[in-house]
């Protein structure tokens, strides 16, 4: 995501530890205590400017929600909205998705959302792509047995390689959507992506998917 | 598929027992003699007119094939074919998908490719799809472990479908192309009905799966 430098940014966060959490491994297995009580605790990984986790947030007052962006120049757009309207049940992870056990326990997360994750298309940087194995691994090692990961997409090498690497890493794949905007799915909330490419007639791609339990 | 009744049909497949088997339980476990070497042996299920597994077995000599079709109707169409051109590696059934194994011995079969089954779109036919589970229990004793199936379609429902079905069967996804014609994909064989959807513009799908080796 190409974004403008914006240099007060830091400040903006470090002065909101209430929603940016400032240290998060030191909530790693006691999210409930942060959060005040003991709803199902969802994430997702790349949250951009943060339309689809807010949306969620405020749609789904009974699950808690948190938001993990890398990027602090997006994140701060999250975090306007948590100022404008402050809702309990979402908090900001300024830090990678590549290490998110280092943030929850196991089974800590009950669900996982990944949205219009940056498609890497060349080969030599498939590593990178938040679908990769080594990403699925720490995914699976938060969730609980049958824990799902709900992946949307317009890019279509990425969702192409995204099944594939779902179904070798030993995920079982519940439904697949070729064109969510056509089908008869219910409670969509659209991410800023999402508005973008759909408005250019492009069919976006869903895939819910699961860890099976280890035998 | 809608075809035009053609009472000569039977009589002509029956005049043709060299290409149209006329009792292919005897040739269970024994296709090599049938064909008169052990090269490897691929089938489809639902051929149509044959154009993708004549067009196969005559780019790949190496290969044996047997096309699979349960209405007469279509199957002299793929017989007009051997006719007027034989190919010594193309034997020709006429039987039901469903019931694979009693014409094939476990491990018989290299691989196999469905083509445009009919999508049976309504959640209560769907037992009659070819992608359906009891139709892959049937595929996966045929095939040796590892065994691959090579699956298209224009339709988007069956492959959303089939892309869950064989998932949830516990086929692994080697490869899956969501716009096939504008991929890299060397070799490809068009079918009728690829050719007749692809020129109205509709995206080609296709997936590579395995059945991993039972544990
Ligand atoms: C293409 S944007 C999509 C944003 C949003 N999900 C949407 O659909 O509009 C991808 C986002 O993922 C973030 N991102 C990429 N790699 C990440 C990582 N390893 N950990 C956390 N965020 C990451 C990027 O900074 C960027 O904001
Ligand atoms: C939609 S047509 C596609 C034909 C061809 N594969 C193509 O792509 O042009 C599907 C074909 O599958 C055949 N078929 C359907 N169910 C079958 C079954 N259980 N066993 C064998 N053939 C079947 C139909 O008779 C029909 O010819």
């Amino acid at each position: 995501m190409r974004v403008r430098n914006k240099p007060w940014a830091k400040e903006n966060i470090e002065a909101a530890p209430q929603y940016v959490v400032s240290e998060p491994e030191i909530w790693r297995g006691r999210w409930e205590e942060r959060f005040g009580n003991t709803q199902p605790l969802h994430i997702e990984v790349g949250s951009g400017k943060g339309q689809f986790i807010y949306g969620m947030a405020k749609a789904h007052p009974e699950i808690n929600y948190i938001a993990i962006e890398i990027q602090q120049s997006v994140l701060i757009d999250i975090l306007d909205k948590q100022l404008a309207e402050p809702l309990a049940n979402l908090q900001i992870l300024h830090v990678d998705g590549g290490s998110v056990t280092d943030y929850f326990s196991p089974h800590e997360i009950s669900q996982i959302y990944l949205n219009f994750s940056d498609p890497w298309p060349k080969s030599r940087h498939a590593k990178r792509r938040l679908t990769y194995h080594t990403f699925l691994k720490g995914y699976q090692e938060i969730l609980p047995p049958e824990g799902e990961l709900h992946f949307k997409t317009d890019n279509r090498g990425l969702f192409e390689y995204s099944l594939a690497s779902f179904s070798q890493y030993g995920m079982i794949l519940k439904q697949v959507w070729l064109d969510l905007h056509a089908s008869d799915f219910e409670g969509n909330i659209m991410t800023e992506y999402e508005e973008k490419f759909s408005a250019k007639g492009q069919p976006i791609y869903r895939v819910e998917a699961y860890f099976p339990a280890k035998k």
